[in-house]
C-alpha cells in the first residue's frame, strides 16, 4: 500500500534516523512512500525507503520539480504551497508523523479529516493520532488499520 | 480587518450560541468574517455577524454557490475539497477556532504554518493556539497580533 | 448574477477602454465581477465596474490579497498560481473574454469545461464562444444564456 | 523527459490507435508519460506505453486513485476537478494534445501559459501548438524544443 510520511522539514539526527529506520522498513515491507517531497523528515524517510529500492512520491508546494530531495523517485509538482498538504495525505492508505510543527499538525487533521488512520512518533498529542515507539509499531499499526492491499 | 472562523460543521446550540457572537462581535468592530461556508460553526458565525451588518465571506469545498449557507454574503467555490482549508485561513488576518474536529486541527495548522494568530475557544489544545473565554477575548487577541488594519 | 471577465495582464489603451466600458455596463445591469484580480483587462473592468459601484471579486494567484489590483473589492487569495483559472471561470454564471494570450485561452476551456456560456470581444477564435462586437452585447448575450438570476 | 499527453475523455477507434502508438513510441524513446489518468485519449496513450515498459503517470481530478484507468501506474488523486488541468502540464516538460474538447483546450492554455512547447495531433488550431501528422513527428517536436533532459 501507499503510506504517507509526515514530518518537520529541519530536524536533528536523531529524528532524522528515526525516519530513514521508518523509509527502510516500509520499503522492505513492499510499501511505497508519499511525503511532501522537500527535507528534514521528507529527505530522510526518502533516503531510507530508496536503500531498501522503494518507491518515494513527492508531491512538492512547489511548480518545479527539481526541487525535490534526491531520493524521490517521483515528483509532483502542484505550486499551490500549503493546499498541496492535503494532496500528501491524499495519496496515501494511511500515515505516520515523524515529529513535525504546524504544517505536520495540519496533515494530521488532513489525514484524519480524509478518515486516513494515522500513527505518531514523537509528534503533536492529538486525539486520533496512535502513538507509536518506533518505526515497527508504526509500519506494523498502519498495515493492521489501513483497508487491506 | 479580515478573521477567518473556524469549527465544527455540526454543533449543539451553546457553541452556536458562542459562533454567533463571536461573528456579531467581530462585524460590530468592523472585522470581515471569512469561512468554510458551510453548516455549524460556519453558520453561526457568519448570522451573527448579519445580525450587525458585518461582511461574510465563504470560502467552500464544493463547486457549487448554491451550497453557502444563507448568511453567507459573498461565497467563493472552489471544488477542492479539503484543499481548500488553506484558503480559508490563508485569507484572514487572523482566525479564531471554535469547537471543531478534525478539520478544524487542519485549518489550525494551516493558520499557524502561515504566520497567522490563532485564538481558541473550547477548540483544540495545541501550542501555538491562544486560549480564550469569551468571544470578546478572542476579538481583543486577534484585535492585538494580527498586524494592524 | 456574476460574470467572470478574463483577458489579457497587460493591455493597450483600447483594449483598456473596452473592458471599462464592459466593468461599468455589467455593474449598471446589477452584476458582480469575477476575475483574475492583477493588471490589464483585469483592472480596467473593476476600475469600470467601480465608476458604477459594483461589486468586484479578485481571485488572486498569489498568497497576498494585497496583490490585487486597487478596484477589487473583495480579494481572495489562493496561493496556486495558474490552477487559479478554473476558480475564476467557476465562479461566474458566465464568462466575457477580452483580448488575451494563453492564460486567457486556459479559461475559455475551463469556463466552456464547465458549461459556462462565453461571449468574446477581440479574443481567441474558439468553437463555443460567442464573437461580439461591443461590450453591451456582450452583457446581452451573458445575460441571455446564463441560467437566470 | 516527461511528456504530457492531453485529450479527450471519450475517443473513436481511430483516435485511440493514434494516442496508444504516441505512447509507445514515447516509451520506447525513454520518456515518462503524464496524463490526467481517466479515459479516452488518456487511457490510450498509457496503454501504448505500457506496452513498451513505459511509466504512466496520471493526476486525477477525484480524490480516488482508484478512479486511474488500467494503465497508470502512478495514480495520483487532487480532489480538484478541473483546476487539476494545471498540475497534468506543469509535470511535464512538454506537451502533446490529441483530438479533445474544452477541457484539453484548457491545458494547452495552461501548458503554453507555463512554457511548455506543444505539439497537436487533430485538435485545437491555436497560436502556440505546433500541427503534427504522426505520433513520430510529435515526439520529435518535443525533444527537439523542450529542455534536453
Amino acid at each position: 500500500m501507499r503510506v504517507s510520511v509526515i514530518g518537520g522539514s529541519s530536524v536533528d539526527g536523531e529524528t532524522a534516523a528515526v525516519a530513514a529506520a521508518l523509509g527502510e522498513r516500509l520499503a522492505k515491507r513492499g510499501h511505497v512512500v508519499v511525503c511532501g517531497g522537500l527535507g528534514g523528515v521528507m529527505e530522510a524517510v526518502c533516503r531510507g525507503a530508496r536503500a531498501a529500492d522503494g518507491e518515494t512520491i513527492g508531491i512538492l508546494p512547489t511548480n518545479d520539480c527539481e526541487d525535490a530531495n534526491p531520493h524521490v523517485t517521483v515528483p509532483i509538482a502542484t505550486g499551490m504551497g500549503h493546499a498541496r498538504n492535503a494532496l500528501v495525505v491524499m495519496n496515501g492508505d494511511a500515515a505516520v508523523a515523524v515529529d513535525g510543527a504546524s504544517g505536520t499538525l495540519s496533515e494530521i487533521g488532513l489525514a484524519l479529516a480524509q478518515g486516513r488512520p494515522v500513527a505518531g512518533l514523537d509528534t503533536h498529542d492529538v486525539d486520533g493520532v496512535e502513538p507509536v515507539d518506533s518505526p515497527a509499531a508504526a509500519v506494523a499499526y498502519v498495515e493492521r488499520t489501513a483497508g487491506a492491499d
